[in-house]
């Protein structure tokens, strides 16, 4: 079942090691199938050394439940369902504790564009959540960790191709793509952008965001009609 | 002589230099076997390379004598001894001067719970011990270093694998586990909890502590009876 | 078609990879022919593992058009372009998004000399541009990216074999030399520098640049008729 | 002439770029001979790939002349040269621009014990030399270096094997020790205590140096008659 996309996702979890984004068994990747009715996710707790493709889940997007699959899902993924609910052009979804995203995370702070390495992938600020409600917390809190998401984008009213990451306070960063190779890169290149912000502000502590017109010509340069960077 | 746990600890051991976690020939990790008589540990002073599991030595608990190896044992051996008398469902241990951690021991500060990484593994502060006497240092030094952390634990009524690691001031961290894998684990992850509260102090210098309830939601998703974290 | 300096230009990206300086598809080398009227670069957007020398592309430097190879060169070909046509001693140009070279450009600030290290490399201050107009971001943007690299070097009259390296405000570095790998190593370099430079305020925020008979010292041991390092 | 010396020094060379303590072809290590009459020594400004034993260069301690070698010495040969003359229990030296040991070398300051790490190889604050006069800098540079060590430890009354580092000021670290591999560790340990000193700081702003009692349990745990680290 899905026996492609178990593959794919498979492979985009162990990129999340080599590229030294998680530690352990941490983090989880996941996709969605061209209909948009199961996701294949990493089961929880599992060694990287250990995984094999097969051992990819298969779960139902509308109910949650476990369609395939011999091991229990990623703990996370009812975020990751909630969030292919609401983001209906997004196919993949990362979620790790990388070193300096999850800096920005525990500081609580948005991630403000500085240069055109950010501006190259993110259109904007990287926003971070609210702090979720003790209720929030203690029911369904992975589910509600999407939604916080969620929230989020519609205040700022952001587009999630436009903006492939968020950094859920007090946690840490989750990234995507049309596809979980794409996710996987903007892990990455989140990873590099707030070890760049962090230091930005160090060396000038009153450092405003890059202009916007600079902002825009980076992010056109790469994306949508105009775009001409890269073989097409 | 206990040959299986000479592998297990001498895999430690090893894991420690692959993961960083030491330089030349610093660090140490240890077991106890089942009966609590016994335990095994890395000889002092020897080179990584040129180790080998039939190198481990073995030390009896109650009086600390070598009964079987041929090179002396570490010479923080009785630090080991003294944690594994009073923390009586502690398996394995684990000594290093790993960059982070020792950062926040040189400081002499506890490391506060700022984020879900953290409250995955170690509920609540990470503590940091008082300074130790002249009389402390001068008199069984290695003896009064794992008193000292005792007695941090008992005045924070702290429980050892709820807490499974601790700083000692001026010098370094210690960490423990239920076997001597799990005691390395934990010094790989209180080495990324370090490093990331470190710079989040830095991003936010007047940040509080993370939210009660989800320190508690992510420690005993983890932990006890109702975890739902992995394959069990 | 210049099948030597392909393999060249080829060797000097492959190198930026292997030195960290480059993630994903980041980061463009070229070098210019004997005659000067012939640019090599890097094709724009491959993935570097896929990459093979007869993949680099050929653009003549009089009119920026391609001349030879199957694909698409660097976004920032015109960059390269205007700045063999006004450095006329330099054979080989580097671009990158090295993380601590784009932390000064990011924060808009020059990198003032502060060792032998620079010294050594850098006679001087390595200059960071000013911003540049909204016209000049929004018509022939990478062509004006030289062209403030230029406006600045003549402002502060910088010879480019003396200060082989540059930083765009908001973007990040551009470096050179007499050939492509004199320009990767100059890369490597700038970010030792900025990476050491970075620490050194905040060890000491109030320090003083280095003295100026040290400067010369290290600079013309290592450069111009005096020099004695070396094998030469 | 000297074959084993040199396969010493040539592996000590080899060590420093191992241990990611120099770039490109930065840093030199060298080692004296029993009799005290011949240093061996890197030649300057070649690829640690293709140095070979045969490439190290034998030089006279009492002229500086080469004696054996086809290729030049480093160009610090005349540091390391006076520093064997006046340290006579040294038998090995290395020079690197090492990250963080230059951090504080540029910033002027010695490292101040602040942990066991510390203690347990560097009997005190590391020192850093004052600023070189301008004659110093113009006339025999390299040599004057190396008297501004000693003139360094002869003011703080430092016993070369007792503290076996110098910051040399706006410059960069040398080591040394009983032989050349000695020195090479203390490069390495050197660079892991400037990058937990900076960062301990950082920490902790006001943070006093450590006990001396506890510097002289460390300290003499692994130097001196009484030692009992390792196996001997």
């Amino acid at each position: 079942m899905l026996k492609e996309l178990k593959e794919q996702v498979f492979e985009a979890n162990i990129a999340l090691k080599e590229h030294n984004l998680v530690v352990l068994t941490w983090g989880n990747a996941s996709a969605i199938n061209n209909d948009r009715d199961l996701i294949v996710i990493k089961p929880s707790g599992v060694q990287y050394q250990n995984m094999k493709p097969s051992d990819m889940v298969v779960v139902n997007l509308e109910t949650g439940k476990v369609v395939d699959g011999q091991l229990k899902p990623s703990s996370d993924t009812e975020t990751h369902r909630i969030l292919y609910q609401k983001f209906s052009d997004v196919g993949g979804i990362v979620h790790t504790h990388s070193r300096h995203a999850t800096i920005w995370a525990q500081a609580g702070k948005s991630v403000n564009p500085l240069g055109t390495t950010h501006a190259d992938y993110f259109y904007g600020a990287i926003p971070c959540t609210r702090l979720m409600t003790k209720n929030e917390i203690e029911h369904n809190y992975e589910f509600e960790t999407g939604k916080v998401i969620i929230e989020t984008f519609n205040n700022l009213n952001l587009k999630p191709l436009d903006m492939p990451a968020a950094l859920v306070h007090s946690h840490g960063p989750f990234t995507w793509g049309k596809n979980v190779m794409q996710a996987v890169d903007h892990s990455i290149i989140l990873e590099e952008i707030c070890y760049m912000q962090m230091f930005s502000y160090m060396v000038s502590p009153e450092l405003s965001n890059m202009q916007t017109e600079l902002l825009n010509k980076h992010y056109f340069r790469k994306h949508g009609a105009n775009a001409y960077y890269g073989q097409k």
